[in-house]
Formats: C-alpha cells, sequence, structure tokens
C-alpha cells in the first residue's frame, strides 16, 4: 500500500527512536531501510543470538518482526505522538539458519488510534554455488497504538 | 493442571537444553524452577535489555513468554524428543519497568504432536516502603511441536 | 480479578447489546452471566452449528470466544462507549463434541483505550453413566477497544 | 506462492468436505474458488449474520477467515488426510459493512505436519455511483494440521 507521512521528519524520528533501544543496539540490529508505512531491521549472525542449534534464536525473531513493525507504525504518525505495541502474534515457519536476519514490516492500516502491521522475517544464507539465497522463516501480525502528544524516549 | 513426567530425568533435560543456549546467557535468563508442565525464568535488570524508556524491551518479554512455554512443554515430552515453537500470541499490557521480569507458563494442553501454553510475564519491582510489587506486565499463548526421535541440540 | 462496573446498569446494557445481535439469535445463543469483568454465553447443540464430523463448528466457538470477552469488557465500560473486538487469537484444543458449548470471559486487563480478555470455551458431554462432563475445548486472547461517547447499536 | 497439488482430485475433495459442514450452508456460505494453495468464499449478506449495527459479525468473518485457511491447506494434502485447524489469530480492520463478505487464504507454508496460511477477508459494497467496492475488513494467519489416513466427515 501506499501512504504518506503527515511527519516530513519521520525518518529522522523513527532513526532517532531506534538508536535509543539500547537493547537494538545489544543484539546490533541494524535499521536498514524505512519509507512511510515501511520498516526494514537487519541483525548479523554472532554466536550469542542463537538457539540450541546454532541458529537465530525465536526471540531474536520476535524481537525484529516487532521492531520493524512499531517503526513501520511510527512512521506515518504525528511528531508529538509515540508508539507502543499492543499485541503480537508470530507464526515461526522454517529455522533461521543463516547468516543474517531480515524483517521487513508494512503497514496494512493506518487508524485514528491502532495501526496493524504485517511482518515478514527472512533468512539470508549462502548456497553452495556462492549465491545469496533468502528463505522466510516467520510471519507476524502486529497490532500498534498511537500514543498522542507523548515524547518518545 | 497436575501432569506427570513420563521421562523422570525431565528437569535435567531441560537444563541441559536451556544451557545451550546462548541467546539465554546473553540477557542473563534463569532457569528458576521447572516441574512437569510448568516452567519459571527469571531475568534481571541490565541497561543492554531496555528501550528507549528504559524498561525491559519487549523482545525480552516475548523471548522469556515463547521460552517458558517451550520447556513447560519439554518437561512431558519423551526423552528422546525435542520442542520447536509453532507459533505464539503476545499481549503487551503494562510497561516492562521494574528490576526482573518473571516468566511463568503452563501447560494447557499437551497432545500427541501439539502442545498449548499459557505464559504470563511480570515485572518485579521495590515500592515506596521497600516491598516487592509483583505485577503483571504480558500474556501469551504458545503453540509447540514435539519432534520424536530428535536429538535436542 | 475483581473489578468494579462504573455504570451500575451494566448488566442491563450488555443485555441490551447482545439482543441487537441477529446471529447471536440466529445460532441460538443465550447470555447467561454477566458479572463486572466476566461474561458467559451459551449455545446448545443444533445439527447447523455444526462441520463434517457433527462437532460444533469452529466459527462457532470462534464466535462465542469473541462474543464473550465483549461482553465481559463492555460491562467495565462508561454507560455511553461501544466496544469494538480489535483481535483475537484461539487455540483449538480438542473436538467440539457434546451437547452445549459455554464460553466463559474475564478481562485480564481495562485499561483506558484498551481491554484484553481470556475466554475458556467448554463443551459439555453427558457421559455414559449420565453425569456431565465439562471439557475445555479453546482457549483465546482478545483485545478490544472502547469507543467514548458512540452508542452501541 | 505456486503449488502442486499431489492430488489431482483435491478440487473435487475439498467441496466434498465443505459440503458436509451444516454450518457453511447455514451461513449461505459458497465455495467459490480453490487451486492449489488457495480457497476463496463468499457469503452474501442476510440480516441473520450481523451484528447490531447491521454489519457481517465478526462471528462470519472469523469463520470464512479460518475455512477459507482449512480448505487452502487441504488443496495440498494426500487423498487420506483430512484437516483441523490448530489456532488463528484475527484482526478486525474495518467493520464488515457491505453486501458481500469474500475470503480468500493463501498457503503460506506446507509442511509435512503442519501448514500456515494467510486469509484476507474482503466486503463488497456498491458505491454511490453503481460501482463495487472491494475493502479489505480482517486479516488472518491460521494454523493447520494434516491427520494422515483419517477420512474427512
Amino acid at each position: 500500500m501506499d501512504f504518506t507521512a503527515q511527519d516530513i521528519d519521520y525518518a529522522e524520528r523513527v532513526k532517532g527512536s531506534f538508536d535509543r533501544q539500547p537493547f537494538m543496539k545489544y543484539i546490533g540490529a541494524e535499521l536498514f531501510a524505512v519509507r512511510p508505512g515501511y520498516c526494514e531491521i537487519h541483525v548479523g549472525y554472532k554466536k550469542e543470538l542463537t538457539q540450541q542449534h546454532g541458529y537465530f534464536h525465536a526471540g531474536v525473531i520476535g524481537t525484529l518482526a516487532d521492531n520493524a513493525a512499531g517503526y513501520a507504525a511510527y512512521t506515518l504518525m504525528s511528531a508529538d505522538s509515540s508508539v507502543l505495541t499492543v499485541e503480537y502474534k508470530l507464526n515461526l515457519m522454517s529455522p533461521g539458519e543463516g547468516e543474517k536476519l531480515i524483517a521487513r514490516s508494512e503497514v496494512l492500516k493506518y487508524g485514528k488510534t491502532l495501526t496493524i502491521c504485517r511482518s515478514d522475517i527472512y533468512v539470508i544464507k549462502s548456497g553452495p554455488n556462492g549465491y545469496r539465497e533468502e528463505k522466510i522463516c516467520a510471519v507476524a501480525q502486529v497490532t500498534l497504538i498511537e500514543l498522542k502528544n507523548q515524547q518518545d524516549g
């Protein structure tokens, strides 16, 4: 869907908020792309982010699914609003086996109070021939609320 | 509900799996209690686990909700099974503001293939009078699958 | 949890709204009990409500899970508010095999804008010895929104 | 996504199962289209399917979201399998105001045991100029299980 941001400085605002989240830094997350109604976050592999099989931990996958949705929604909000996740639901479809996790989230509906997003999470793996393969590993539906007149952070 | 574990060494098996998850160590999670059909995980506050307001990040809350459910389910499984999360849904009800997060999960149904758990996540905060207050901050429903004849980790 | 209704006529208000839902009548639903933060709805078996095995259709189960939550939340709202379901998540745990479906929903959190409820759905079946057995067949988490100054129906 | 059905008679099998669901007939649902990994179900407006504002009841919307997913998944299963919904999560985004509900569901992942589907539910309304407008009113993620060697109905 095509959205227009009401705050022309939305990208800066999103980046500012992202940078104020110590947990994003701790897991090595990078705010890769942002545009009205869309956000993409990347996380590179490191041993500390894995579960017992050496794959990305579901907790990291869920973190990205939620955070990408939050910032996709936040692009559309007023300059003086902050955003909170109300709830999300995540289906894990394949193991998070690879070198990088990519969460792409888009707004399905931006409402007066609530915003609904869909997040797709991919894992990137180098194939035997040297090509990188992107495989979907999880999908989420996320509900967010806009808190008006509340500074973020 | 009351459950009986089919594997008498379930607690050791759960602990072994938990200890093989580098991400649990990275966030400082402690497997606090485990009994048939139940698991409790604690995480103490540290700056690295927070979002922009200084509260526990939703990603940490979701990680605990999912992981506690996985191990609650795992207590009931056969010795030679491993457990995977199929999906979960998390409602964030209050900010994760406090010194410690506690996730308590119990099995609602242990089925031949699938297990359903409910996780409640609490945040512990010292009140003005020195007492510790426990407040529920999130609830989750989690679906898990038992993979028979598959070693964990 | 114990809640106090801000509108002393909450029971009447809930009943009025329930009675204005033609679909509730069509499936034969009965508003069985209501108290602050709680609602219970019953539906008796009829062939028209079944799926291919003769059990209650998941659509009926989901309808009750959602509706009971809506009215549990509605008991706590102001006299001039209406209630809308934002989203729900339902786990079907056992077949809906029996003579009656019972949905019991309670409010987990009543917030300024959003309310979170948990619904348990049971099926009642007469056992071989003539006793009625109640078995849980589904659980749900439901998020609702209070629309202030909006008449219901 | 493109899928191939392993059972060439999948369409007949789906139709047979759909026709054995009395609840589908009761709400006037029509199995409109089916192809490998996809199913579309329509329901025309009738007063009996509404809530207090005269719109399609959320219970009907949820029923379609779930059922369309079940049959999208069922197209890909073996001839001697039956399908059950494990769980679903539904976001209601706009009122179900219109003359017809359309649920379109597609398989995101067909696994050995579990299948994940995404359902979009639209409502059709005649605009002032006589054109029909299609508006998305709900989205769902659905998890289904394949029960092998079990006859449907």
